[in-house]
């Protein structure tokens, strides 16, 4: 079978090498890049030759960014070409566009690799809910801000050297917005949710990073047995659901906590099945690769993801509430409880409540710091 | 699709309890339990019923035991029935000539619930398979042991008062020893390692069990900075493989140390991506069934598992190498150095070597207690 792989960076390059060393009877017929990086014979900077090309069978598009990739995933799926994607934003911005457009066409819509990188993470959830209903799903979907965390709190490092380490080791960008701020894990939270409770999901969604926790705030966890972990979360129940990306503060003796490095785990609830944690690389150029390479073998093997977004869940904050603890210079929020020095608990909030009481205090203290208290805490 | 379960306990009853609310187009035709038992038109003791029944497509087992387990799956792939099992020791034992039936006959082999219940295990190495070589797996696949252990650690509690507290919710039997002593990790082993290295693995492993573990114990490598878990594991390299079954002592802030309760994880390593880490339920009616009915679908979908074991590789114990601990009051095995009071250190032994002279020791002191010292402690 005939590929062609959009994009000749960390997870396109991860791909190639995959296919060629372990990939029987897959074959890397086009490599689209610019210009100037057009090396070698198969690399072409013109996507017409790909996507006008009926020996490619699969797009394998890890580009990045919403656009060019998202009228390049559209024309593929138009043109009868099943595509892989490791693309979160895209996927996270266009899923029902997608899912329609596969459906349509009668071609696979392929996207493990845009959640946990090399964690069989989609295919687990949706093999569960072939029995199950999933009632929620959570864990740590971002391996740059749990290498901060944790070398935060086994380093004692501040939140900026420990930044410039995951910079220097290539686990963030120059820019790391997208990933302290909780960008990326939103995005795989709407991806996560749309496949375990089959919706499109809502994008106005609660999200808070990590952007101003402290070594002070490690500390002061540390003391009630806690360590805070930024979590993706979803949960669904009696034909609702809700979402959130926010800062969590869970026992110290929990799986999660015990997550080193750049690790990722993310977590499901079904009914037969209990809950189930899936660990491993959520990022980096061969685990990725290996996702893509893992749906490549199964378009190979005829399988069509199917994603159908009709069932009409209804968008329900109220199902996700936490106590909230606020680390602020400002004071306590209307109706606090004290939680320790300079920091206040608020009960029984819901996530949406909590972010629009994090945005007020926010605005008079941008260093302030919010995290939702585990349930089991 | 109709098929017939055989044994109508825990796991049976759990499998059709799921098919029935929740596996469409599935429907269970006939149970083969005690004449004593059949209390429904669809229940027989005459297994000939079943088995001569050319509706029914799939048997699923869950009776457990070697016999007449191995007679009833054999007399099943010979009728072109596939078989979906939970039962790890007639697996264990008769892997090669089932896989061997089941590729004469055109039909599949699904042992998924044989190991870690309802942990996607089986599946997961597969998939992993089919792009890496697995360089090693390991992990707590018994619940019960765990259970001991984790009541141990978090309530201070004796072995006998934990291992009757395991018994009272269930999960242990009243004769532990297929728990305690390894065995039921063994099977689970052997199965593991024969579908990540592709070998009808040694029966002849290294295998020992908690039974001898203390509070003492628990407190010696808490000291140190460790808890005991007791693992299954298995390493490939070079054409060889190397299995065993032992207590081994884990750092405290690892993934294996914070598994609570009667949960598993199970990791294995890939080449490129990297390790993967699996948690859940590993038995219990209902997670168990669950595996089980997943396999059912996989049946339906026309999934056909194949094991080939004719690839040779070599079983060379020399790769599976550790530094072991022992409690012992008879003294110091031979060049071993002190450890902790009452405890000695023997450094690179293989675990065919630890346990033979664990064995020596036991013989003199039948209450001692061995553990390795996982790599990264």
């Amino acid at each position: 079978m005939k590929i062609a792989v959009l994009g000749y960076g960390t997870v396109g390059r991860g791909v190639v090498t995959i296919v060629e060393g372990r990939a029987r009877g897959v074959e890397v017929e086009k490599i689209l890049d610019l210009p100037k990086n057009c090396t070698q014979p198969r690399m072409t900077p013109n996507y017409d030759e790909i996507v006008d090309d009926p020996s490619i069978e699969v797009v394998v598009e890890c580009m990045g960014g919403l656009e060019p990739a998202h009228t390049f995933i559209c024309r593929a799926l138009r043109a009868h070409k099943s595509v892989v994607t490791s693309n979160k934003a895209v996927v996270a911005e266009f899923f029902d566009e997608f899912a329609a457009l596969a459906l349509e066409n009668g071609v696979g819509l392929f996207i493990e690799a845009s959640v946990g990188g090399g964690i069989p993470w989609i295919a687990s959830i949706e093999k569960a809910r072939r029995i199950d209903e999933i009632s929620s799903f959570s864990g740590i979907m971002n391996g740059t801000t749990n290498y901060i965390i944790d070398s935060m709190a086994k380093e004692g490092l501040d939140f900026d050297i420990a930044l410039g380490k995951a910079q220097e080791l290539g686990y963030a960008e120059r820019d790391p917005s997208a990933d302290i701020d909780g960008v990326d894990v939103r995005n795989k939270t709407i991806i996560s949710a749309s496949v375990a409770f089959d919706v499109a999901c809502t994008k106005d969604l609660p999200v808070t990073g990590i952007r101003t926790l402290t070594k002070r705030d490690m500390l002061m966890f540390e003391n009630k047995g806690l360590q805070v972990k930024l979590f993706g979360r979803g949960v669904q129940r009696d034909g609702s659901y809700a979402v959130a990306v926010e800062p969590v503060a869970v026992p110290r003796e929990s799986m999660e906590a015990a997550v080193p490095s750049n690790f990722n785990l993310v977590s499901l609830e079904g009914a037969t099945v209990g809950p189930l944690k899936f660990y491993g690389q959520g990022a980096g150029s061969l685990p990725t690769g290996n996702a893509m390479v893992q749906d490549v073998l199964d378009a190979a093997a005829g399988r069509v993801p199917c994603y159908d977004f009709t069932r009409g869940l209804a968008y329900d904050p109220s199902l996700l509430t936490s106590n909230y603890v606020y680390r602020t210079t400002v004071g306590a929020p209307r109706d606090a409880e004290w939680y320790a020095s300079g920091a206040w608990m608020l009960k029984h909030l819901t996530a949406v409540e909590a972010r629009e009481t994090f945005s007020k205090v926010l605005e008079k203290d941008p260093a302030a710091f919010m995290a939702a208290i585990a349930k089991e805490a």
